[in-house]
């Protein structure tokens, strides 16, 4: 029954199969180089809601109830919601589950939350826990904005390292019936800290955790970057994107032609202005629901390590001096009408 | 290998142990009545830190590594650290995971955290996932003071429905070994709201979640309130407790002869002015760790329903006029030397 494998690896014995995603944007993220990808793009970033709050709320809700609907299941079906956001106290999740009638597990791991969850999910259906369980994201940039750094109104001028969250809701049910892709590899990151301490470059701080989890994964596996179609990793934008190619190299991992940073993608940077690029955990939440995902069922990926990564710090921490914690989930999505399964 | 029984409870297969547990506590809990149930006692609540936030990073991060040290292993040993806390962001957990070579799951479920790590933590060893995996939670009360309610140096006047957070961490070890309290019965709870604004009466808040998950258990599992010898809720407090009393007792379980609270028990509300009494994610961590786990070792109680219980709210969702959720998870503990486990 061991289902280790390496240090920080599991094989799953079941292959939990992501039997539908949904992905639900906002209009900046729908006038970006993806666009095409995502199941619902908003006109107003509101959601006609009365709050941001609200707003990004309403999005994991409506993420959620139509995963559900592509899965021709009902709430009734699903044993567990795995489900978390970057509001204080998970509040956009906590609001989502209490219209629902599913049992809940709230989860933080910043913008790695998308890889977490869906880490969880699988590994409670594969264990023989749920039928059928949901992993779920959301991020809102204006609700983030104003809790994290300043007040919308105060129109703060941007550095180049810095990223713009994402908003948007990804949302995947996980069940072990019918023919799609499927979870195969968990590796679980650990907490990694550099010492970077500007919360304009959080690229930098993630991407110590990512190289870790990544490099970790190789060696448990053992499979090269040659045996993956992609590699993506959460949000670290254009400016963690390049240290994590560069520290891997020195790893003796070249992923550059695989690999790819969803919050890197998700905008471009020219027209839209975003800095390094896509932040929040419903950046690779988003991607992997629409780009990742629609990709693999039309047989373009046959193999893909998703990395959601996150940057673990607060504005209080940041007020009292403190460095940024970076941390990083990555899971092997499989998709192979022919065989060739490792 | 289906494990799910009735609509929200799994059995597990493997019955995992809880193999060492830590309680920390501040000087006030040291004080109150279940002082003797209690590992370490602090004599300066701010630990020797510079902060109360960094205070309640060191109280998790010595309840770990003393967990870890009691039951002879090394951090290497241990697979997954599932751990919450109150602060935003996670940051007491991130900063501690942080300092440990250990893979790590961040959890939010506000106070009922502790019964949310320990589900994850007995699901994931239980379904092979794991070896051995940390669960722990923690809170501080003049951490959680001044993010939540009013800064420390206001002096605010409490209600006599408000509670005391508990300053304190509690951790477990969970692994397949030994001759150890064992967890049998996880009943995951849903979200319920009926519409409590008030966050100085968070048990009112809380006591529907906690009356829907006993009552979901009771129903799933075939047990009767009689079968167990202590039904412990996480921080109901006074009016909490009460409530939770009267509501099963309309649903036909009358819980009165074992039912107690570990928010109302923590604290002498005569002597120590708590008003309803206990509660934060350390609450139930420290009287499960404590308390409930020291008398299941000595063969006090042979089976108990441990339903740690959380109140969802945050600043923001509170001043934007919302109601708070509530939720609760229920875990079945037994240790009995002599057989007759259902």
């Amino acid at each position: 029954m061991d289902k280790r494998i390496g240090l920080q690896t599991v094989k799953l014995e079941h292959s939990p199969k992501i039997m539908a995603t949904t992905s639900i944007v906002g209009p900046k993220e729908g006038n970006g180089p993806l666009s095409e990808y995502f199941d619902i793009i908003l006109k107003d970033d509101k959601n006609g809601m009365d709050s941001y709050e609200q707003a990004e709320s309403s999005l994991m809700y409506h993420a959620i109830k139509e995963t559900i609907r592509k899965a021709k299941l009902e709430e009734k079906d699903i044993n567990y919601l795995f489900a978390g956001d970057l509001l204080n106290q998970l509040t956009s999740s906590s609001f989502v589950a209490r219209e629902l009638d599913i049992p809940f597990v709230g989860l933080y791991g910043a913008c790695s939350t998308m890889a977490e969850s869906l880490s969880m999910a699988s590994m409670i259906v594969d264990g023989g826990f749920a039928k059928y369980a949901i992993a779920t994201t959301s991020s809102h940039f204006s609700a983030a904005e104003r809790q994290f750094r300043f007040p919308l109104e105060f129109g703060s001028q941007r550095s180049e390292t810095s990223q713009w969250t994402v908003t948007g809701s990804g949302s995947m049910l996980i069940g072990l019936k019918g023919n799609f892709p499927e979870i195969t590899y968990i590796t679980t990151g650990k907490v990694k800290d550099y010492g970077i301490k500007d919360a304009n470059n959080m690229g930098a701080a993630m991407a110590p955790a990512a190289v870790d989890t990544i490099y970790r994964h190789f060696e448990d596996t053992g499979f090269k970057p040659s045996d993956y179609d992609l590699i993506a990793t959460g949000d670290l934008g254009r400016v963690g994107r390049e240290l994590t190619e560069k520290l891997l190299l020195e790893y003796g991992y070249d992923i550059k032609g695989v690999y790819m940073d969803c919050g890197e993608e998700i905008f471009d940077n020219q027209v839209q202005k975003t800095s390094s690029g896509g932040s929040g955990c419903g950046c690779s939440a988003v991607v992997s629901c629409g780009y990742i995902y629609k990709n693999m069922i039309q047989g373009k990926f046959k193999r893909v390590l998703l990395v959601s990564t996150g940057a673990l710090m607060s504005p209080t921490s940041s007020f009292q001096g403190e460095t940024i914690p970076g941390i990083a989930h990555g899971i092997t999505i499989e998709y192979n009408l022919g065989g060739e399964k490792k």
